[in-house]
């Protein structure tokens, strides 16, 4: 029996309860691929504007939840608000995405943690309205970039192929990259345990760039942290449920399953079936739909939901994407999702 | 006993030998980072004309051998050779990268295999070139881009983060896409039996976006084609090695190895160590530095030079980078690596 506390289908999954049909929401379902978004982006100034502004924010991340009748709610925001919030300097520009003063060894002394607290007071905000607007069966979704990640964007200052810029500086000068890292893991505790006291339900860990991590530092840099962010946390906040999501993990994602301390993990689109089985025999897991095979629909997307729902239907799923939903996206194509993976059971 | 004609260490290692210390060259060895042959390039024009120009071509493959004295020169030239000499589009523009008039489904049959054999003859002459002016000590290596990956180029008209194209187009009208493969299929065939007609010792096929692929769709797409065009290769020339890199495979690396009929398998710098010696226990393996380790230079690279060594060297490993060498690498790393991997063995 669930505990009468897991009002929400996505909570009994974390929990470790196999549902047929699985919850559903998609990674980025709050997006520029929703007119009713795009029109509430454009009331909204900047970017950051928007993700500091609680009643745009807050409709934000409903209108998905509202349109397509999701399980879960994940708050409407941007992983670069931390280092915003650390007193980095974040920029959006339209067409450009993100651009950031690239930081060096020098500037972490500068960053701080109590700037940030009262930085992000309005994301708690959001967080707050969103819950109250929301009935116990539906989840909301805390969430914040994995160290690693932001720490990419902050020693490269926009995004990249190859992120030479911190990959270079954490072989340079190992201790002062480490006090970056640091600092993020710090600081993505107090920004998720904040999240947390205001509402939110459960915490993703979004880990973009993982991929491009070889081993030894894919342990040091994207497990590690994890690791400490989860212990952290659940020290704070007993019955957290943490989701993490290693992107391009690849052959190390059953380490990450193993070490981190995480409730559940999140598959990319190219982890393989198999793959993605073995990791839920330990935990459970959410994914991995590929966001174009949403962007093409039709019948090609339908079967491959039906074989991902029968891959993971024996253990705790969540179903999702593999990665953020695109842009061009046809809003027809996430209803049919939703009705397929709320269809009929798989045979 | 090795057989008398394998006369280079790359040769003898893709036949299974194990040497320490491991021949070694560097993907994008003939590039940018050397000033050499930036002069070089100033002199030739375009891009694609300085492919197809073979004094310049050669002097751009064997510049890199001269400098580091490596075990073996590859051919400069680029996988989009193929789709200009079927007839697509294709331009470089400074800074820009390629671009291609986009192909879809109507454009496949207006393709033309007969064209692209007359179209590419100057990169044939450059490879007659090149071997007669190398010792039989130094390999010659051939290659192309595996058919996944040029058609990505093709269909994208660029490339992308997500070649929502390419993946799109597979999924909404598969027959269509699948002629465009076996049209590459069988160029990518005709290409490298050229090349090896010309003095190629060995071909290289690089799939440098075989891990945007799901599990399904890499089956498909990412080995199939790969296992056609070796066993055809090999029908024309039973001696030919051929070593694929199927970059960002992850945890689908293992089946690349088993099923596509390749003799060595390059491995990306994602790759765990553990995860190279599994395929390692079938076939040679090479790689795989991470490029950005290699531009960083110092301590870091030379002991992870080490810890490469020391996981293969009980096994045929061809040692290289996981990725092509970045353009701002400052050649005095590139040398002190050659000195680093033909060290004293390690223990």
């Amino acid at each position: 029996m669930p505990s009468p506390t897991l009002q929400s289908n996505l909570l009994r999954v974390l929990a470790g309860e196999a549902l047929d049909p699985p919850p559903v929401w998609l990674m980025r379902q709050a997006g520029r691929y929703l007119p009713e978004y795009r029109a509430l982006r454009a009331k909204a100034g900047g970017f950051l504007q928007f993700c500091y502004a609680p009643e745009l924010a807050a409709e934000a991340t409903l209108q998905p939840v509202r349109r397509f009748d999701l399980d879960a709610a994940i708050l409407f925001s941007d992983i670069l608000v931390v280092p915003d919030g650390l007193g980095a300097r974040v920029d959006f520009r339209e067409g450009e995405g993100p651009v950031l003063e690239p930081t060096g060894a020098k500037d972490v002394d500068r960053l701080s943690l109590r700037r940030m607290r009262a930085h992000l007071a309005p994301v708690y905000e959001t967080v707050a309205r969103v819950r109250a607007s929301l009935p116990p069966s539906k989840a909301l979704i805390g969430f914040a970039g994995a160290p690693w990640t932001v720490a990419c964007y902050m020693a490269e200052g926009k995004t990249s192929r190859d992120f030479a810029a911190p990959k270079a500086w954490l072989w340079r000068d190992p201790a002062s990259f480490q006090a970056l890292i640091d600092l993020l893991v710090e600081a993505t505790i107090e920004h998720l345990a904040a999240q947390i006291e205001a509402g939110a339900d459960c915490v993703q860990l979004f880990d973009t760039w993982a991929g491009i991590l070889p081993d030894a530092e894919f342990r040091r840099y994207a497990i590690a942290p994890i690791a400490r962010i989860a212990a952290g946390l659940k020290r704070r906040h007993s019955g957290t449920r943490i989701i993490g999501f290693p992107r391009g993990a690849g052959a190390m994602l059953e380490e990450y399953a193993r070490k981190t301390g995480v409730d559940a993990v999140g598959l990319d689109y190219g982890i393989p079936l198999e793959a993605g089985r073995a990791v839920q025999a330990r935990l459970p897991v959410q994914g991995n739909l590929d966001p174009v095979l949403l962007l093409a629909g039709g019948t090609a997307m339908i079967d491959r939901i039906a074989e991902i729902r029968r891959a993971f239907s024996a253990g705790p799923h969540i179903f999702n994407l593999g990665h953020g939903i695109l842009p061009p996206t046809p809003p027809e194509h996430f209803a049919a999702l939703v009705d397929a993976v709320r269809g009929a059971a798989v045979p």
